[in-house]
């Protein structure tokens, strides 16, 4: 046994025994190494084994707790097979969404947040405001690449995050999601190849379905995304179009890719000259103390095409998000013009002026500290409730859990069975283009923690046991 | 020379001896038959000879009258060559509306009617009201279809158009674009051919194009809209799996296909099986005394989808569109739903709000008058400035002209003449998926006809000449 090994062993023990007692504080990495003896990188070893194992959790900027209640281990890195597919999920996609849009439903299978999370009356204040002072010929001027305020304030914080791009080259769409399926366009065509993830969202593989794109899973970390070994030898092997990666909490999995492996990343797909469709709409949704590299910022030949939207952190129903295509710029514009001519010209407005009173940045992180604490209460429900041998992700932003049950569990007869108990879900399967991750759940965390999901999730654990 | 022939020959010559004055009153109908004692078909078709060659126009409810001006005949129907082609537009276009975007340009290309025109205060109102009254779970909820009470309001109108349509088979879209795109790519995939009329509308041929269809393009009457011979000749010919029509003022004709010959097409093309996609956008912009029949009006087999938008009518920017695609309509819902996810929630709501408050039919009144003299105000220029052998179109709704140069002009070299001056205009070939109609180009005359207007139709007609 290696001397992190012990030392991890040790203090599980002392958990075990409720020496140290749920949401206590650990002693510190200082102190471990200056009264045990012990090196840094031991400590932090230990302590990264029992946070996988769901003993401890770490808290940004304040060190490591005993769990609240003991959560189950994280998923292992995924090992989906490296055929290319075409791509069949849609129909059991929305199978599951119109199951889930049933009013009252409790919204773990939702893909948004709660919209009581977002601050709609100051919104609304910007909507009057930018309709009050608008120019009668913005509402025919304001065509791709888009309204020219928005697409500054755009820039501006592409520059803090330290990936500068220029106002012109950002493309205004109708939500990220309309951005990706243009860059998807710019650079494929049918029959090509694309790389995902694996799991992957499904709207991605939607997607790839509609374009008639064949879609390969690349090999995924729970906690760090994909697997850059994975990667090298899918590129060699199926010569894809594009790569298609969420970088930072990855829906489902919740995965962050390190600065350094978004860098390797970046390098190793300008090699073999694949462009990277950077999925970036949960990057601001981050529980550390600073937003994660983009990896766009690693981007020296511009085949970074980095999209997000404020769908997901501000505004869902303003349908408002871009691109930034790097050298696809004007590609990805002109494939706007003639699918859809502009993004709606009001919402546009509004969250221009909304940016431009400054309170963003404030309504970000009491967002952030809301999703992290319900993050935890959902952990702790798993933890008291779901059955032994259950695994589920420690995700350090966004709002998704992805839970594996036991071998041999349901997970769509347990969507059907949560379903008829009023609480929606979203089976593993919708996530693979062949329908992988058959005992997997992805749960939504982003919806106001109250007794009803306690109980919620109680029922879905009973549920899971049988 | 029959009898009709000889009552318009009398009459031209009267208008040319100055004996009836431009701008007075014809004798009626009656007064014709009573005093001549010809049938009334005979003064009808005398007078159907004048107004073709401009020499009267027709006013809803008044009667005929001396042209202000005498304008140019009208062109004949066109002649495009039979053959299939891949469509490759998209650059020159592209260019032209680059070109025409700069500020202060006479916008005689553009493709928008003036947004002066607009009732921009009511719709600040209306936008300021809903958002006031939001529910936050709608900007969530609001998935496609879309908005129920803006599908509600949607579905009236089609009631009051004798063409029922229920409300959960209207699914709301960014604009009229995206939803004949939608349309679109729910019937015909990558190497079909798709029926257009000739000259086409540049943004259907620019979807044709990225959706790797090939178009052909079928002879069309610029008064009666595509003439059904060579439609029935084209659809044996290329077995097309949609057809794309303008209907109602198509542009740039501006057609107006009459009732019967929509009933017609919709017969034809349920007899071989082939969907219509009703591009209807300006159908509401009629100087008739009644909106002109939808073709959907005609359709029992559910294979007409009706696409429009308030984009030309109401509200440009706000880029709310939706389409009727009767059995389509479910394909339609999934497609748009993967495509770009719903559409923006302030625009939707809005537009629910101003049209529950009643004033749209008030507006369209207004601005189907202003659009019909400015109509008036163009033909008058172009008969006095433009060079002899000109044709121009005699629109009874929407806001373009469509103008067929001498023979031997060159549309593209007056287009970049023009641009020099200041004066954008829409060039023929632009139209034409082989880039036929060198000779021809659109005006528009949905702005506000003023000193400037005149004086840029007059450079324009100048330039003509040379």
């Amino acid at each position: 046994m290696k001397l992190y090994e012990t030392l991890a062993a040790e203090i599980e023990g002392l958990v075990a025994q409720g020496v140290l007692r749920p949401g206590e504080k650990l002693p510190s990495v200082r102190a471990q190494q200056e009264r045990r003896g012990v090196s840094p990188s031991t400590v932090f070893q230990a302590y990264y084994q029992l946070e996988a194992k769901g003993v401890i959790q770490s808290r940004p900027r304040s060190g490591y707790f005993v769990a609240a209640r003991r959560a189950p281990p994280e998923p292992e890195v995924s090992r989906p097979d490296a055929a290319s597919t075409a791509v069949d999920v849609s129909s059991l996609v929305f199978q599951v969404l119109d199951a889930s849009r049933a009013p009252g439903m409790v919204p773990f299978g939702s893909a948004f947040p709660s919209p009581l999370l977002f601050p709609l009356e100051k919104l609304a204040r910007s909507v009057s405001n930018s309709m009050r002072l608008i120019d009668p010929w913005s509402t025919v001027a304001d065509l791709p690449p888009g309204n020219a305020e928005l697409r500054r304030q755009i820039a501006l914080r592409y520059q803090l995050d330290g990936a500068p791009v220029a106002a012109d080259d950002i493309i205004i769409t109708n939500g990220a999601l309309e951005a990706l399926n243009l860059c998807l366009q710019a650079v494929a065509r049918p029959g090509d190849t694309v790389l995902v993830e694996s799991p992957s969202f499904y709207a991605a593989l939607q997607s790839l379905e509609r374009l008639e794109l064949k879609a390969v899973e690349v090999a995924t970390h729970p906690r760090e995304g994909m697997d850059l070994g994975a990667l090298a030898q899918a590129l060699d092997q199926h010569k894809p179009k594009a790569c298609w990666l969420m970088t930072s909490f990855q829906n489902p999995l919740g995965s962050l890719m390190p600065p350094e492996k978004k860098q390797a990343l970046v390098t190793l797909l300008a090699q073999h000259g694949v462009p990277l469709i950077e999925d970036d709409v949960y990057g601001e949704l981050y529980f550390g103390a600073h937003r994660p590299a983009l990896a766009k910022r690693y981007d020296s030949e511009g085949i970074v095409m980095h999209c997000s939207s404020f769908s997901k952190c501000l505004a869902p129903g303003f349908r408002v998000g871009w691109a930034a295509p790097g050298r696809y710029a004007r590609a990805v514009e002109r494939l706007k013009l003639t699918t859809s001519l502009a993004a709606a010209m009001p919402s546009q407005l509004a969250l221009a002026d909304y940016l431009g009173q400054g309170g963003y940045e404030r309504h970000l992180r009491q967002l952030r500290v809301v999703l992290e604490r319900q993050r935890d209460r959902m952990l702790d429900a798993i933890a008291t409730h779901f059955p032994a041998g259950t695994r589920v992700t420690r995700p350090q932003g966004g709002y998704f859990l992805w839970v594996e049950l036991p071998a041999g569990s349901d997970a769509l007869a347990l969507h059907a069975r949560a379903l008829a108990e009023g609480i929606s879900i979203a089976p593993g399967p919708m996530f693979s283009a062949k329908r992988d991750y058959a005992h997997c759940i992805r749960l939504n965390y982003g919806h106001l923690w109250d007794a009803t999901h306690e109980s919620a999730l109680s029922t879905l654990g009973h549920l899971a046991h049988s």
